[in-house]
């Protein structure tokens, strides 16, 4: 079996680029078998080639906030780059649907996605409810086929971006952020996107070898409590030697150096009674792992007590370390009272930079994992802490506070004629026609609000007054005067291979673009708590015409 | 790219037919990075081959429920048949660990799991806290490997296949369930591993077309909202031609025969004042997809307003299908009042059946869906409706009520000695050795308790009595005389191709191995409110085992 190439992200490509090895479970069979028997309904009234629109959105932000960012474009576009029925999958669509006529499965093999226009805010971006994701147009039958792989490949990865970014905010800029969720992902392929968009959405690394592989992102890992209760004493380390960091000599009794460093710690006056003996199995482990990867020592110290034995024992190694040329990383600490533990290891450090004289040794690196969210990050920045890099698994990737997005794929718009969709509760009623998608951007730079117009209408300017209108309550409306006006729909696939596209940015350039983009939104829209919900309007025109569609689309009685 | 078979899990299997195409995302190098620093650690300590073991468990029944569904075991069991690093894979960890001696990586490329033995619970069985779901034993080094992915395929197999058997549960055998989540998964192989493990929860089918094809689980769906407001009118219909479902004669205005239905309704006496006109673009709809699919014809009916134009535009296009021969097959609800809809519709349906002498017209199929999960269901039990069919997506797939189950996987012995893991939450504390586990059945062939004692202890025996104890409290113990006794860990994977091993069954049949055991349970176990804790227990020489290592390993002072 050939290896997955998922995309090598690493670089920039052009659409053409993505014709070729894709995510393998994403196949044209990946959708509801509803829109097989719609596509057969549709080929059989003469209606598949009808011309349709469709808007892929959100209706509410997730996770109690009032921004979200967009994931998923690429594999979306590299779905209907690669969108072609193999003869198996056509024979496994026939034997499904048994009554339907032979000339329907010679029309499912011939369709690829040439005459389907993409166009989408780029990926990345912060993003609100109602505006188009995306807007998809095509033959309807097409599309449709569509539908069920588009929002499954938005959903998540919109999803697990934003969550991303919370944690960013909530971490502030200077902390590092460790992303370690393959385990508690859901799936191997849910590990995987959460690995990627966790790095577009602001996480500085993985510990997922295999999301590494494909998207280049930063790989960080040390050691589990498995690999320190595997150690039952000193003894068991056979090779002692270590060649000091630049070469120059061998220490050949390096286990006998961190006796001795410890040995120094339990005497010396500033740390006395913080500790007595260590356990043995856990100093093995570490001194093993130091002999092991020297240039890179970090160490598990919970596994028995941090305070009276990681602690000490990792600072016996790192000392020992630091003998030989070699600087020590520094901690995990993954249970307890991270808040007290960090500031203590914290003041443990300290106290031997001064007693030893080992310059920066106080500011070893304090990393903190086990079950962190949101929540406890806030939590424990309002208590004090003295952690420097954050280690987020579960909440992180399965999204556990909200474990869904909810993004639609609706028909606005088929052969030229505006559709909506109707609904009781308002806000699940669409807006109609194909539309063209505004930021307006303010005196400061922020941003101030999106518009949604009709696709023939005049576009906003920078210094021209606009109306701007909620799509449904009549009395909220606003003038503006945008500074800088960006639009937000760009065409990513045109179908016809001649006509301009955007370029797909490689990961990293994603992740700048969104944390640019994270940096342009007014403060107060993106807090924790109580966030100001970011203004969606449509035109004065498409008002209009929205509130006359209404009137006439809905049965006699259903507005009474 | 050769498509994705990923198990043809309709037959049964024996693990050397595992060995070839697997999961296109799973490959050794899907594991923490912190697996590998650490199997170098091991291979430099010389301890690399020591013979480990380690138990997968969870700590805590999901959903505040008191029992889980195991599943995920023959895709470990397919990952470690196949696992193998390729040479491209060597080449990426030695780019990302570039201080390793070259010896490591010669090391790495010869590893396989031959001396891996695995031991695991039937999958599709019921299981409980702390009870190992998987022994996993061999080269430390290699377990470690294993580690991630096995825990990553386990939690997510075994949450959403509990959440699939408590929606059973809730719903009742005589409902059908469909499963329509994959565009609210996560990700494409999220969805395809939803589909899968739902269905073996007890769930009937999927709309999902590509888990139908790999796994052989039957399909369900008709149409969307955006089908019906995609026509206008009637006059779009070009084809109006029906032939009998006998093939005996051809109707060539099938539409004028709808139309007529539909004036009869309106002017029948026991349906009158109950509607007026429908709308034209949904009866448009209906009658396209019954002209193309009129052996299935399922609709939509809630795209415009349930009773005054869905249910009487169905009707009309089932009397006419029925006149042709045909059976209607009923109707989809997936907004509004789901209870008092289908007691309307089912009215109305009865009413037909009365007025119009159609036998069976009554007990037309409601199918609901609409952002349902167990507590809409119970609520709707609670009520009464005439729902026969439940449709459940999002709620279902991203375990929305809890996205995690939280699994571990923690070294039990090494080299012959038993290690514990200890904590100071006392619910973290690990069972230490390498057991044996047994079911303990009573009278009324209900399971009574699960019990872990010694690999060298004797079994528990039918008809004998064994003292069952709590592994920490020393309060909580219990004689008890099974009837019956199930060893639960078998053998999945012996290492040696020569000894015997389970076999892996194919889908259908775990599934009906999961309902069995489901049975086999006492309902106070399972129930939503309140369930009575299932008792996890170990054998009385365990017992004193586990607390003379806590003696023993606790550093001075950590117990006191």
């Amino acid at each position: 079996m050939a290896s997955v190439d998922l995309n090598g992200a690493m670089e920039e490509r052009t659409v053409e680029e993505l014709r070729g090895p894709t995510n393998p479970m994403v196949s044209p069979l990946l959708t509801d078998l509803y829109q097989f028997t719609m596509a057969y309904a549709y080929w059989k009234a003469g209606k598949h080639l009808d011309r349709a629109v469709f808007d892929l959105f959100f209706r509410k932000n997730p996770f109690g906030g009032e921004f979200t960012v967009f994931g998923g474009l690429e594999e979306c576009i590299r779905l209907i780059a690669n969108f072609k029925f193999k003869d198996e999958e056509i024979s496994f669509l026939r034997s499904i649907m048994p009554t339907c006529e032979d000339g329907f499965f010679d029309y499912l093999r011939e369709i690829d996605c040439s005459d389907v226009e993409v166009y989408a805010i780029s990926e990345g971006s912060v993003v609100f409810p109602k505006i188009p994701l995306m807007r998809i147009e095509g033959p309807v039958a097409v599309v449709q086929l569509l539908e069920t792989p588009f929002v499954n490949l938005v959903n998540y990865s919109s999803l697990v971006t934003t969550n991303a970014a919370r944690h960013r905010f909530v971490a502030g800029k200077s902390k590092t952020l460790l992303e370690f969720g393959l385990r508690r992902a859901q799936g191997p392929d849910g590990g995987i996107s959460a690995s990627r968009y966790c790095y577009m959405g602001g996480f500085d690394s993985t510990s997922n070898v295999a999301a590494g592989r494909l998207f280049g992102i930063p790989l960080r890992g040390t050691h589990s409590h498995a690999f320190v209760s595997s150690f039952m004493c000193l003894d068991e380390i056979a090779s002692k030697a270590l060649r000091s960091h630049d070469g120059s000599s061998t220490c050949e009794n390096f286990v006998g150096l961190v006796q001795s460093w410890l040995h120094k710690l339990q005497l010396a006056d500033s740390l006395s009674g913080l500790f007595g003996e260590t356990n043995q199995s856990e100093l093995a482990a570490f001194t093993s792992y130091a002999l092991a990867l020297p240039h890179n020592f970090l160490a598990l110290v919970d596994t028995y007590d941090v305070m009276r034995s990681g602690v000490p024992n990792f600072c016996a190694v790192a000392l020992a370390l630091g003998d030989l040329g070699y600087k020590a990383t520094g901690i995990r600490l993954d249970s307890g009272d991270l808040a007290y533990l960090s500031i203590e290891a914290r003041k443990f450090f300290g106290a031997i930079e001064k007693e030893f004289g080992v310059p920066g040794f106080g500011k070893m690196i304090i990393t903190a994992s086990n079950d962190l969210n949101e929540e406890t990050i806030d939590a424990l920045n309002k208590q004090g802490h003295e952690v420097d890099a954050f280690g987020i698994g579960t909440y992180l990737v399965t999204c556990y506070a909200q474990a869904a997005l909810g993004c639609v794929f609706k028909l606005v718009e088929i052969n030229n004629q505006p559709r909506i969709k109707l609904s009781e509760d308002v806000t699940k009623v669409s807006i109609p026609c194909k539309k063209r998608c505004f930021r307006l951007y303010g005196k400061e730079g922020y941003a101030l609000v999106d518009i949604m117009i009709g696709q023939n209408e005049t576009p906003p300017k920078a210094g021209e007054r606009i109306l701007c209108r909620h799509p449904f309550i009549e009395s909220k409306r606003a003038y503006v005067v945008p500074q800088r006006v960006e639009e937000l729909l760009k065409c990513y696939w045109p179908g016809d291979s001649h006509k301009p596209r955007e370029v797909l940015p490689p990961l990293q350039k994603m992740r700048d673009h969104c944390m640019d983009h994270l940096d342009q939104m007014r403060p107060d829209h993106m807090r924790r708590l109580n966030p100001t919900p970011y203004k969606v309007s449509v035109s004065a025109k498409l008002y209009d015409f929205i509130h006359y569609l209404w009137l006439n689309e809905a049965p006699v009685g259903e507005l009474l």
